[in-house]
């Protein structure tokens, strides 16, 4: 194992670097691509899992839909196949032959999904229909970035069908919240929501919202987005229903996805020169028991450990005994460190002697002998109190890197040697957007806040505050 | 809503139906594809989390792979590229230009994984190294059928290396087991497991085993397959690791796959003229409750049913209330039926005032009355009576068209009228196995027993028995 790049003069190597260390992936043999390797899949796993739950319980039912799409239907939507021509692969033998049609590989699955929708729609009666598929897509990528930007990528996709524009406006914003949430209470990453500049929007849309994360070089990322869709989908594919005056409508569409870019950003927002630093609540592992081996007290120990791992387990506590006798107990911090594990517990003969265990929490360096009394509810309590400080620490991050500014010429500077969070006015002007490009960044959202009067860019009225940022 | 087929006459038409009206999959605008819609969707993802817990429980991890493999990767194992070269999907174009070499979309991912491993396989301690994938594979298929031959469908691939060659088959043999045992203990599907003759085992495996149904009319449906690879791919991809006394030696392979196979044969197991019956251990809804609405009791009932299935719900069974006032009781009965809920409540205002519900079970027509004191633990057992006795109606299927025979010319034409299962003895001659095709028959699988003295084919000693019928 190689020391890990120092994260603060060099974080894009760092990111990759701790990415393959702590077997979260590996480079795959495909361009663009990477293998998920175990480690990395269940932290996948515990966030699917989560959102999956909260899909459900907002009314939502999954479903499957082809990874195939014919090359007409993308086409149906002008703007959308605009969007996404430059980056599709392609499936032009089938079976031993040419096929007749191409299929493309989904990029996204709109226009598969409102083909179908055309189909169950007829009345009101229909309404709402609100479905999610959890599935990989394909975008080809010239710049791939582990779990940040890959070809292929593993996302759900939530697609809603309303009566009224109203209901799916709320359906977006819901969505957009539920999105929020397990950024900042799973993940414990503090996210800036907003709406995308037209410029920015989903290839089809009326209305982008985003979530933004900012890493720990000051770089946005752009975590996931909530689209209000509205009647273009629908007037591409004649969905019509019936509505309760008998009148033929067209419905109003919302599609939602995030992705497994969530795992880059857990990366990228918690880490340090030892590691990864997972969130309790996410972690596959919260809590690694590492037994600290003599020959005389061995058999004693291992008991012990193994006794009390399944007490804590008991508990609903993601927990693994270290008892690998081939590493030190050194190598073995290291290791877990490196994992990102929340919680450890070094516990020898002499701490089983006096009930006590040695705990060391992911976030400091300093031991604490605990209690072997009530042990389970303090486990219960620490890896809340680190899924607090994580998050903390990573607002405190966003405080310092966080500046409102009037116009572009006062901040552009610090955003080329610094990236950070610029909160600036913007007149809505596409032109004023556009002088951000020669400092490769972009704003990242329009936000709620009015704090600023005039735009960045013309120095004109603002007509509301934008974040302005880098980005992956 | 159509009258279903005849499901006794006219099975074929049956399996089609109900699945299109009980709203499991719709057609795609791909061909040989499905869209799996919400219910069929509920049933797969409770058949993945049973057997994944299976997976883990036994020591496996899951990981992503990419869709994509290199075609040059095929080609490395000789029998598997010949096996598979004829049902690819193949990228040629991507990003906007022709890809330099072509990309297969996986149909199964022996040669991507194995390559991994070549990497990750280092010595002795990295083995048995022991990974799972729950992925979309897609074969091109010319005559598709929904759920049981489709060309992109869902499965999970267990791939495994291993130190030993009996190691290897051990593994083998177990991930059979633990396949029966889902089928026969929550899918209530009796199987008949063995291996396949060399002829149709897996191309590159040394032994491919089987777990085979056979559905109401007859025929047999490979469930699912767990193959002894041994070390031909690990020849083919270089996978090598440092032994304990230092030599190098190249690993046993094992890998077992099953797939959204498994809903269609939950369909093709259990039916009935009235539509699904699903087992309740499946079942996305165990049961349904129809309130009896009238005029001047609608909220006492109302109310007191939601009351009901919250308590029920909260002992961990899956409730349903049919609230719906624009359907009359009956209409509600038939959609049910035809989904195959496995019990259904009635309640109107005289049950109330009496404490009881009337009870129906999906297996049966007569209604019961019953007592609503301790009505959650009757809900339970009825619901493990309902799983039990539909797995003995289809082991007295089998019994009845289950037949021991002596040579071909005394079952031939029975088997081509009635279908059935056929056991009989077998010289393991191929020339004897290829006399079935004309009949539209195969060998299923060799069995452990060894009732029959002489081959069906020949007539020369039998080595053991085997299963013959028709399959999907």
């Amino acid at each position: 194992m190689n020391k890990l790049p120092d994260i603060k003069t060099n974080f894009p190597e760092w990111y990759q670097e701790v990415i393959y260390q702590a077997k979260l992936a590996d480079h795959a043999p495909v361009r663009g691509c990477i293998v998920i390797r175990p480690y990395g899949n269940a932290i996948w796993e515990n966030i699917k899992k989560v959102l999956d739950d909260r899909i459900k319980e907002t009314g939502h039912e999954n479903a499957i839909f082809p990874l195939f799409i014919p090359q007409s239907f993308l086409s149906k939507e002008a703007e959308h196949v605009e969007g996404f021509a430059p980056e599709l692969a392609v499936v032009t033998h089938a079976g031993g032959k040419e096929l007749e049609e191409p299929l493309v590989v989904r990029p996204t699955s709109e226009t598969m999904i409102h083909h179908m929708f055309a189909q169950w729609i007829v009345s009101w009666r229909d309404l709402p229909l609100k479905i999610n598929q959890w599935a990989n897509v394909v975008r080809w990528e010239k710049r791939p970035r582990a779990f940040l930007r890959t070809t292929e990528f593993f996302w759900q996709e939530g697609h809603t069908a309303h009566a009224t524009k109203q209901e799916a406006q709320e359906e977006t914003l819901m969505m957009l919240d539920e999105y929020v949430k397990l950024a900042q209470n799973y993940l414990a990453i503090p996210v800036i929501k907003g709406r995308k500049t037209k410029h920015e929007q989903f290839p089809g849309a009326e209305a982008t919202y985003t979530f933004e994360a900012f890493l720990m070089d000051g770089k946005a990322l752009q975590m996931g987005t909530s689209h209000l869709l509205s009647q273009s989908f629908a007037h591409a594919f004649e969905m019509k229903f019936q509505d309760q005056e008998g009148n033929l409508s067209y419905p109003y569409l919302t599609s939602w996805g995030t992705t497994t870019r969530l795992v880059g950003a857990l990366v990228g927002s918690h880490g340090d020169d030892r590691g990864l630093i997972l969130p309790p609540k996410i972690a596959p592992i919260q809590l690694v028991i590492v037994p600290i081996i003599k020959k005389d007290t061995r058999d004693v120990v291992l008991n012990y450990v193994q006794t009390l791992a399944a007490e804590l387990k008991k508990s609903g506590i993601s927990v693994r005994v270290d008892a690998d006798e081939s590493q030190t107990p050194g190598a073995k911090f290291y290791e877990w460190e490196l994992k990102g594990v929340p919680l450890r517990f070094e516990i020898g003969a002499r701490d089983i002697a006096s009930n006590v265990v040695v705990a060391v929490s992911r976030l400091g360096k300093e031991k604490e002998t605990v209690s072997t009394e009530n042990l389970t509810s303090w486990v219960h309590t620490k890896l809340d109190t680190i899924q607090e400080e994580l998050f903390q620490i990573a607002q405190q991050r966003y405080a310092q890197m966080w500046h409102k500014t009037e116009r572009l010429a006062d901040f552009a500077l610090k955003l080329e040697s610094d990236n950070g969070i610029y909160q600036v006015g913007w007149c809505q002007d596409h032109d004023c957007e556009k002088q951000l490009k020669q400092y490769a960044a972009s704003i990242r959202c329009m936000i709620e806040s009015k704090d600023l009067g005039t735009c960045f860019g013309c120095g004109k009225t603002s007509l509301g505050d934008v974040i302005v940022g880098r980005s992956y």
